[in-house]
């Protein structure tokens, strides 16, 4: 196993409020976070003070949630949005998420690629194939089957990786003196296409300080392990518990050995959320309270058919009867289950059961600095990971809480770096240079 | 007529050194300015401090020419340096081209209004259909009939004005105290479709200062002038003398009428080539400098063309001998030939007539501040124009010059604005608010 002392930290930065649905009530945020740029840049210029390696886009091009209660969970425009941080960073790398199904692949190698010579050098993009139906009725669409999806992304990120490599470094010759801006031998039409796909190029956008931008990978079972182990230098992950990481973290690298890769090139990193206060009591009472923003009803009985028992929102305030508890247990398709039967049979309520995080996408460690440390260092260390792709809570004060209490922490454990390696984020993270198509 | 004090003026960014081909290797300019954003927002905030309206930026997603000796005519994105100079600006306008036939109105919709929504009521789009060969290559297609472009290009100014309407005013309430992000019924898909798009929405982007972002539109014959009257507030034209330029006004003002619309809603902006200096010998050595940094040669024999009489490279620097002479007529199919054909009857070498301009795209000036205002004043009060879509010859000090000392003479004359109307794109052009589609 490679060095463990370079944890890849992704800062996420969603729709600017944090994942929690009620954060953008909190008292002190900025409930027009979505909208406001100002808030976005905040936010990217304490992750960096972290030395946080990159932020996070993800992205659906549809409104997927109603809004009555709570905000969208995607940014306005994730490039935009990136562009912006871009000129108001330094180093933090820039990754945003975008669909190979309901874009061009010149148009995705442009924006990209600009964002890379803008940022000098710090720009990702997380390439997936949405299978969401409500993303592709914007499109006009409905939802291919998952071989076509993945067939198009293949030809989706080759041609664009093909772009990028279109103009060859040292073609920008800047000569003033005799007038010869660009060598043209350089810069030359990659004319590639495939079954869904072509383009002629050249795309006249020169390399980054990078290079080309980094690619990143999420999801969609055995044919997204392809795309990841050919492409992917990132992969952001959704595991619950260590053993399951550790699986699939596996699979990832032995998809790359697969496709003559070097393993330690694609880094995994697991969705985490962090809810941070001084003591393990006042973290869940933040938690309670980002709980009370919303309506939990349909989290109770959701959690009762975890445990299959039934429950509603009257037994909230109370722990689960002595009968129920006979009943109580967990259900073997969700690696959720076992925490919050312990959690159940501790005798808790079933809003403090809730407000541990125990049916959140991602795993919460609801407590102090240390016990978030401790989480990702046990995950880290055993090799579960190569890192994490942090959800905060609220973002407002909980990226700064990661960063001014948890970073430190990893810091002097040796986990983390305590400077940025370079200016790019191919240097962030270690992985190798790449330009144009890996031959 | 409406009263003729409000020139509209668009000052396009291009690549970033100016519509002369030489432009780059001026001293003194930036010759990175193509990947250099620092550049372009120097440039914004220059044309920002003369008050002027707007700026544009111009675009083909393809290489259209050969670099070797000069730069690219497109940014490396417009969307994403319109958003960097949106950050760094605070009142001017922000128009970028892109094409109806190699995008998606999904996502143009979501990244117009992000860039309306970031720059606080400041874009526009100039909605163009694009039949270049080599873009269309870039997409792996070709060029489509224009009955299928304009067929198209109307259904996707349809969508995305529908989109843009999806998220009504008032439907984002951002009440904290009971919760409430957002008014649901006020929040609705388009479910709009058409023979080569649709769209589902809704896009969840609320509106701008501005409502949505303002159309602009250019070239296309009877089908552009349909799309014109129909949806735009702006047409970028391409006239060479004041009758063509009036005629063409004139259509396109019926064009509005013909839609029910108020011509005065349309402001024709025809592109025009200050080269400023403090007489006029010095602005045509001014050119001849940028041309010396070209190959002459195809200019010439061009030249030759146009006037009916064999040029070539060797005749560069005599004037045109007495027996060429009285071959040489104007041809009646270029509106650029009489003005050619009178500065070589009055002895001009070749070098001298081609340095006034006479085989540009657009009409140039070579001159004075004085001499700049009065051909700006003469296509105005005559109603050739509603404006001008400036090219500045080089813009690193072309910009600077239009400003300090030709927008002071256009403002003493009352014919230009002393500030802005207000803070959006729509209150400093003068038209109306308009939010989703037009019923
Ligand atoms: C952790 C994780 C994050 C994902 N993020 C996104 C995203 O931001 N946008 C998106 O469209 N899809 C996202 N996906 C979805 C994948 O692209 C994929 O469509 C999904 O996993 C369904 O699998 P399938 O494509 O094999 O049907 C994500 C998946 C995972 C596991
Ligand atoms: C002044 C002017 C500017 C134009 N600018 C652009 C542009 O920036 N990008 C583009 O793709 N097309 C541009 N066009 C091209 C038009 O979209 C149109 O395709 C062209 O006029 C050819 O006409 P057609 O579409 O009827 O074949 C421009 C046209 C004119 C007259």
């Amino acid at each position: 196993m490679e060095n463990r002392t370079n944890m890849q930290i992704a800062m996420q930065l969603g729709a600017g409020y944090g994942i929690d649905s009620g954060a953008w009530r909190m008292p002190g945020g900025d409930p027009t976070a979505y909208t406001n740029m100002d808030s976005y840049v905040k936010l990217a210029q304490t992750a960096e003070r972290g030395k946080i390696q990159m932020l996070f886009m993800a992205d659906t091009p549809a409104l997927g949630v109603d809004l009555t209660n709570r905000p969208p969970q995607s940014p306005m425009d994730p490039m935009l949005a990136l562009t912006v941080i871009a000129r108001e960073t330094e180093r933090i790398g820039l990754v945003a998420t975008l669909s190979t199904t309901f874009n061009d692949p010149y148009n995705v190698a442009r924006q990209f690629k600009a964002l890379d010579v803008i940022s000098h050098g710090r720009a990702g993009w997380n390439a997936v194939t949405t299978s969401n139906q409500a993303a592709a009725a914007n499109f006009g669409s409905q939802v291919a089957s998952r071989t076509e999806r993945y067939e198009r992304a293949h030809e989706f990120i080759q041609l664009v990786q093909a772009l990028w490599g279109s103009w060859e470094e040292g073609a920008m010759t800047l000569d003033v003196e005799n007038g010869i801006y660009a060598n043209m031998n350089k810069i030359k039409p990659i004319n590639l296409g495939g079954k869904y796909l072509s383009s002629h190029g050249p795309l006249p956008i020169p390399p980054s300080e990078q290079g080309q931008p980094v690619i990143f990978q999420a999801g969609g079972g055995q044919e997204g392990l392809e795309l990841a182990g050919l492409y992917a230098s990132g992969v952001y992950a959704s595991p619950y518990d260590i053993p399951s990481a550790k699986a699939y973290r596996e699979v990832v690298r032995q998809s790359a050995v697969n496709f003559g890769r070097n393993p330690d090139e694609v880094k995994v990193l697991p969705g985490f959320i962090p809810s941070i206060a001084s003591t393990e009591h006042e973290a869940l009472e933040r938690r309670k309270h980002l709980d009370g923003y919303t309506d939990l009803t349909g989290k109770v009985s959701y959690l009762g058919a975890m445990l299959g028992v039934p429950l509603s929102f009257d037994d909230i305030d109370r722990p689960l009867s002595p009968e129920l508890r006979k009943y109580a247990n967990a259900n073997p398709q969700d690696p959720r289950s076992p925490r919050a039967l312990e959690l159940v049979m501790r005798g808790m309520t079933i809003r403090d059961v809730l407000a541990h995080g125990v049916i959140n996408y991602h795993p919460i460690i609801a407590g102090t600095p240390e016990q978030v440390a401790d989480f990702m260092e046990e995950w880290y260390v055993s090799g579960a990971c190569d890192g994490f792709a942090i959800q905060p809570d609220a973002s407002f004060d909980g990226v700064s809480a990661f960063v001014d209490q948890v970073i430190p922490i990893l810091q002097k454990r040796g986990l983390f770096h305590k400077d940025y390696e370079g200016t790019t984020l191919r240097e962030h993270m270690g992985v190798s240079y790449q330009y144009g198509l890996r031959l």
